[in-house]
């Protein structure tokens, strides 16, 4: 797989900065009309319901045909656009030509750091998952250091997939169950028990990774954004729930990602459903993790054993829920009403249209989606004319892994240009 | 006290919709160039931290000294504007007139609904406040017909008041501890009792504001506002608390008030504090409002008797947490516990860097702050390297009436054209 021949951007909607590993000197441009134009062209076509014609483009920005066929020409010629034939003939006219993102354009990769699973997935421009591998061990045994070899390695598999074969790189984003700073560093994650952790940095000396951007975010904040894109504008208000060992949230407001002032938002998990609740890893007590996480849910199913795979455990829960096994049952409603009295509060307080659950409640929603609702139509003080949906998550397991790859593709989207510079 | 001349217009940065309850047929421009620097240069006059002058504006907003001496002109003859005699001169060169806001441009009126009061204030362009009335009274026994007709007779006070005579009024703003429509209908108001009341209808029948152009907003909302703009730019992201017999939240992010997706946001009374807590008005239990309401406050402390004013039982459990009081002390410190616990919840969510107490928290704060801010310390995951202050709201009592008098002015100051227009 090659290394771009581009200068590497950054995925923009993530807002974090990045190690651009590229050398330098790239040909880079001045921002201007054109790099403007040719943005718009390409979110044109990403958004369409069905592939538009140039006269479809030229009417829905306001830009003449002129300058339209120019701009497709060129994003054609650069394989971020292809052309797929028209629609059979059904009026008078000759149908126009469709256009559709290239599916051999520049391509995402996505990789999730979690505590007990490692996961990269590649998608194309089109927003096609290409390939995904998933790593299931306990990461916490080990230094940084070794588990970001171990996520390079898995990089290094991801890549060599025959299905992502002949596919340009366009950058990689690393998500993390943790706070991260602007420049990548991950400052804390309670559940790995990392420090200030410097991920791009450690990437940086990975050879299968040595020549990558890398962006590096808070994983539920990757998997909201994964999820808005994913429902295309159908929810552009909701906070997306991750439910792993940690349980994070990213909030959308108004199609946005919220970071907060500072980028440390969402931090659902340390959220208390008792102050005088068990101690939580964070040092504080009576925090959701400790009621709704995934160890406390597995535990008081009664599926948790020593040596036993959190994954094998979870499908242990899974199949005992669905035969309706009392100790299951009830642990995932325990679990849920927890989840639900944090999640009211939530609504209460940002007054969001949805919730949805993501991660490890995603499979059991079936089981947790009527107790959260309850406790949100119970003391969500508008919900009785203002109506709050719960809903599972559409990415399903590893979404911060696939919600990484498609802000990647996502960036080469919005900014087009630098990949149309071929030296 | 005369009516506006000139069309009414709401207050912009409040986002709720009004009674325009003005006569139709006033004289309106089209919305244009000469109208948007209009309140350019008064927004400069307002910000700025001495009088500017013309010049001072015309470096500013990149506008030239003649457009400026011409908008300048016409917003001193529409008494919006004002001159202030140059500064003693200190160099070379003869100083310039300074610019103010006219003292006597519209004013603003405040009102405030709350359980135990009502309130009425009056804010000259400027920023002054010139009159501030309250009427200490419970509220609940009265139907919201009866508490309307008492609130307008108050306004009626307010505007009788000799600090106010001559001056014009711009509008009226009632806050209100409920949830409101864009459309002023006040929803619910738990503490209240009031379900779908229409506040401007009621208004515009009570002879003192039938030609008043009225908004309705949540108290929160409107003190937050007001705390936004009394702290002049030195805070932009906070979380302003109103601790009434209810509690509200007004969140400020970014300098602007976030409303939620339907308007509901910032209930944050209705947040959990124990799941299976006491019972609450509004249906739930464990409400942060049973913890840390004004009656359950002075309730726990033995200040309480029936019979006694409100204001009364505040002022003797001030009097006795400041003279060390067992009683008084351990309540105000559960209270501020049971806060803090919810606001770590809100600073894990939001990531907000301050939080302000208002209400009846502003007087107590001495003895409030340090107990929330130690929960908040133990359970916000980034407090360790990001720390965030706990403050004392700077507007004191009835903060919500003289932010919903500011929210007036400041939408003249904002949009001044149609004030200028004289028939």
């Amino acid at each position: 797989m090659p290394t771009p021949d581009a200068p590497v951007t950054g995925p923009a909607d993530t807002g974090r900065s990045t190690r651009t590993g590229r050398p330098a000197g790239g040909p880079l441009r001045q921002a201007g009309l054109r790099e403007h134009h040719l943005g718009l062209v390409m979110r044109q076509v990403a958004a369409a319901r069905r592939p538009p014609s140039r006269a479809d483009i030229a009417a829905a920005t306001g830009l003449t045909r002129a300058t339209v066929s120019a701009l497709v020409d060129e994003l054609i010629t650069g394989r971020l656009l292809a052309e797929v034939a028209p629609p059979p003939r059904t009026g008078a006219g000759r149908p126009a030509t469709g256009l559709v993102l290239a599916a051999d354009g520049p391509a995402g990769l996505g990789l999730e750091i979690n505590v007990d699973y490692l996961a990269a997935c590649v998608v194309d421009l089109a927003g096609t998952v290409r390939h995904r591998t998933v790593l299931r061990a306990d990461q916490r045994p080990d230094q940084p250091r070794q588990v970001l070899a171990r996520l390079a390695d898995l990089a290094g598999t991801a890549l060599a997939a025959p299905q992502v074969a002949g596919l340009t790189l366009a950058g990689a984003a690393v998500a993390v169950p943790g706070l991260v700073a602007r420049d990548g560093l991950v400052r804390l994650a309670p559940n790995l028990g990392w420090h200030d952790v410097d991920v791009p940095g450690a990437l940086a000396q990975q050879p299968t990774l040595a020549d990558v951007a890398v962006v590096v975010d808070n994983e539920a904040n990757l998997a909201a954004l994964g999820e808005l894109h994913a429902r295309a504008g159908e929810l552009t208000d909701f906070v997306y729930v991750s439910g792993e060992i940690g349980i994070g949230a990213g909030i959308i407001i108004d199609g946005h990602l919220f970071r907060g002032a500072r980028g440390w938002s969402g931090e659902l998990g340390h959220m208390a459903v008792r102050p005088d609740g068990p101690a939580c890893r964070c040092g504080a007590a009576g925090c959701l993790e400790q009621y709704a996480g995934q160890e406390a849910i597995l535990r008081a199913a009664g599926v948790a054993r020593a040596g036993l795979p959190a994954a094998a455990a979870l499908r242990r829960l899974t199949r005992r829920a669905g035969s309706a096994d009392v100790a299951a049952r009830s642990a995932l409603d325990s679990a849920a009403t927890a989840l639900g009295v944090v999640l009211a509060g939530v609504v209460n307080l940002l007054d969001v249209q949805t919730v949805v659950l993501g991660g490890i409640y995603a499979p059991l929603a079936d089981w947790m989606v009527p107790h959260v609702e309850a406790e949100i139509t119970r003391r969500v003080l508008t919900a009785a004319w203002s109506p709050v949906a719960v809903r599972a998550s559409v990415l399903g397991a590893e979404a911060a892994a696939t919600g990484a790859a498609g802000s990647v593709v996502r960036a080469v989207r919005d900014h087009p240009a630098p990949w149309l510079v071929r030296p």
